[in-house]
């Protein structure tokens, strides 16, 4: 271990702790400020993003990177606009800090509420795209959270234009320059200190591939929230409307296959395997991969649809992509089973006009989300209207599914009394 | 690794898993048709708990164990008479299990509703007390939740007597057998597997000594939610009611100095100087060792209370006995900056009459629970009515401060739809 990397990254945390003291009980208006005067800033300062910007793409070009990964990476005039006005959002989201989530009835009779406050300082570890600089940065500061920031190298030098903008627009907005702070070197040791700090740092959010999840995760002091694999089902169920299936399952598996909350897998009731190859055949006009268990591709075989044999680690894959596999099921609680069994806990939905089958796949589906007649594509921070999202946790602790700004808060508990004693 | 052992650890949280997927959707009767079932066999049976317990309570003896952990060891007739009745109590609250938390507003409209379900499969690891074993067991399932319990090696006996209790009327009472299971060794070997299993235990709660609790926090790969110390103060302000102060500070050190929530720094504002004599003289004459900084050394010196000095180290230490740390503070923003400097984000109370002095207390205080003209002795789960208490979180994710069943639940966001795709 480098000791003076060791120190350096002691003191970003030490001074994130001691800033998040003071953003715990800034006013909403001094927030706000800052945002609005980082809308601005972010405006003024395009050219040179775009410069530093510059330097991460010739990088990234020169060592192989994927065009999709360059793609990810880009700033431009337009993209630089559409940070400025994400900030903007930001601030017009209510402040989540102060409010009383409950009040409780103490048999003593004190006076007792639970009030939502910062976290503290939560430490977010992510990869590529520049733009989640300027995201995590509003989202923490405005819940009232200090931050520590650690991109990915592919993108070293459009976060540190982007981390130098923020710093001088908290300066300039009165505000602790330390409530956002970037680690200024990829060296993975770095990393590896931020991860046991866990006397100034209390959450730790990783966002990227699952290596770099599984990595935070086996090497972290510091609580994690974090979101693993997204393999999601549609479950046609006997009673399902055959339009409402056909339009879901279209939707869930193509509208954008490469997120989340797209469908991998396609579940049908045995009483409503005459709806398959009209579904087989809408997927594969759309350009879909079938891959089906036996008792589906008996139904197909004389369809002319083409399909593949699914293996048993299909049902538990992630594909990011036009492909689906497909298994017909007796009924409503072996779609509940193989759910469970297979799927990542992030998003399932149930097509039926049955209201006790729709109650049994919700009640029994183990997801974050469950949903009952509609896309599972849904699953986001916008469309739960939240107004913003940092992430969506697949995980059970603290927050499940979208995490919007009251997620990045815990709550204390607030007494007054009266001179209150314990006997 | 002992391949056996890691085999044996594994199929227990399997069959944990899968008993959880049942208990999710039981009914409430079901749940507390068991426990008055067992309070009822711990009645009859007894003869044989204290039959097992006197093999540990031998062993402990033998072992040369502490008078006071033999005595925390010992179960009689009495304590199994209010093991039985702790059992009713918790048969008797409310499921937290399917209660709405929240209904969203969605842009799009569909009806979107964040629903209590439990965590999962819960893994408990503990020390001496053997009751815990039956709280533990209790609450878990009352709120949903498959259990894995880890008791401590000097309660083995005493312990698996429970389980075998437990076991018996889980069968009797139609639930899965494996919805509370006991790790069968107290190797250590074992627990290291156990804190592994992040695909199928959802959360880890070690209930202990801060030795047994920091092993657990390094190794484990599942979310833990812990309590670490209680350092709370109590800051009497210049503003205090001198009878309220007088009142809760000896409250808060002496009603039972040995739990987390007593008091163990004292800070004074300057401006209220005049009352240290008095508070020391009381806390003396009630048998407490006073540690004082220069400024209290300088006022207690004509008084004839006798006071050593406080160190630099006594400031963020947990006493858990008759002593108590005292400062001279200039002024509020002093004694919070103090209190959240040195102590362990646990309770932390002030005595003032002023509402402003006691709001900036308030809400800069980063505490679970922060109190104004109360005693810290009330943080803990019966006292804020929440019925029951599995611990203290001292954590800031998912629970802070009393854990009672609500806590041991997570959410689901629940979609009903008709119909709606994603444009």
């Amino acid at each position: 271990m480098n000791s003076k990397l060791e120190t350096q990254v002691k003191n970003i945390c030490q001074q994130a702790r001691a800033a998040s003291l003071s953003l715990a009980t800034l006013p909403t208006a001094s927030k706000d400020n800052f945002l609005i005067n980082l809308a601005k800033r972010l405006q003024e300062s395009e050219a040179t993003i775009i410069a530093e910007n510059a330097k991460d793409l010739q990088a990234a070009t020169e060592s192989g990177l994927s065009q999709a990964m360059v793609e990810r990476l880009m700033l431009n005039s337009a993209r630089i606009q559409a940070m400025a006005e994400g900030v903007l959002a930001v601030a017009a989201l209510a402040d989540p800090v102060g409010e009383q989530i409950e009040q409780l009835q103490p048999p003593r009779g004190f006076d007792l509420r639970k009030v939502r406050v910062p976290i503290g300082v939560i430490g977010i570890i992510y990869e590529s795209r520049p733009n989640v600089t300027i995201d995590c940065a509003i989202l923490c500061l405005k819940s009232g959270n200090a931050c520590i920031l650690r991109g990915g190298r592919e993108a070293f030098h459009s976060n540190r234009c982007l981390g130098a903008i923020i710093k001088q627009t908290l300066v300039e907005s009165g505000i602790d320059p330390f409530a956002v702070q970037l680690i200024p070197t990829t060296e993975r040791a770095a990393l590896g200190v931020l991860l046991q700090q866990d006397d100034t740092v209390r959450c730790i959010i990783p966002r990227g591939g699952e290596g770099l999840i599984r990595f935070v995760v086996e090497h972290s002091r510091i609580p994690v929230i974090k979101h693993y694999t997204g393999v999601c089902s549609v479950y046609v169920d006997a009673a399902a409307d055959p339009h409402k299936a056909e339009s879901i399952v279209l939707n869930a598996k193509c509208q954008r296959p490469s997120v989340c909350n797209a469908a991998e897998n396609l579940l049908i009731h045995a009483d409503a395997a005459a709806l398959l190859p009209r579904l087989a055949k809408a997927l594969y006009d759309r350009g879909v991969e079938l891959r089906v268990d036996a008792h589906a591709a008996a139904i197909l075989g004389g369809s002319g649809v083409p399909y593949g044999a699914a293996t048993e680690a299909d049902w538990s894959t992630e594909y990011n992509d036009l492909i689906i596999s497909i298994a017909i099921v007796a009924d409503t609680p072996s779609a509940i089973a193989f759910i469970n069994r297979h799927g990542s806990g992030h998003s399932d939905a149930i097509v039926t006009e049955d209201p006790a089958a729709a109650q049994a796949f919700l009640a029994g589906v183990d997801a974050s989300t469950v949903y009952h007649n509609a896309s599972t594509r849904f699953t986001d921070g916008f469309e739960f209207g939240m107004g913003a999202e940092i992430g969506i946790s697949t995980d059970r602790l603290h927050a499940r599914g979208p995490m919007g700004l009251r997620e990045l808060c815990t709550y204390k508990f607030v007494v007054h009394g009266r001179g209150e004693i314990r006997e």
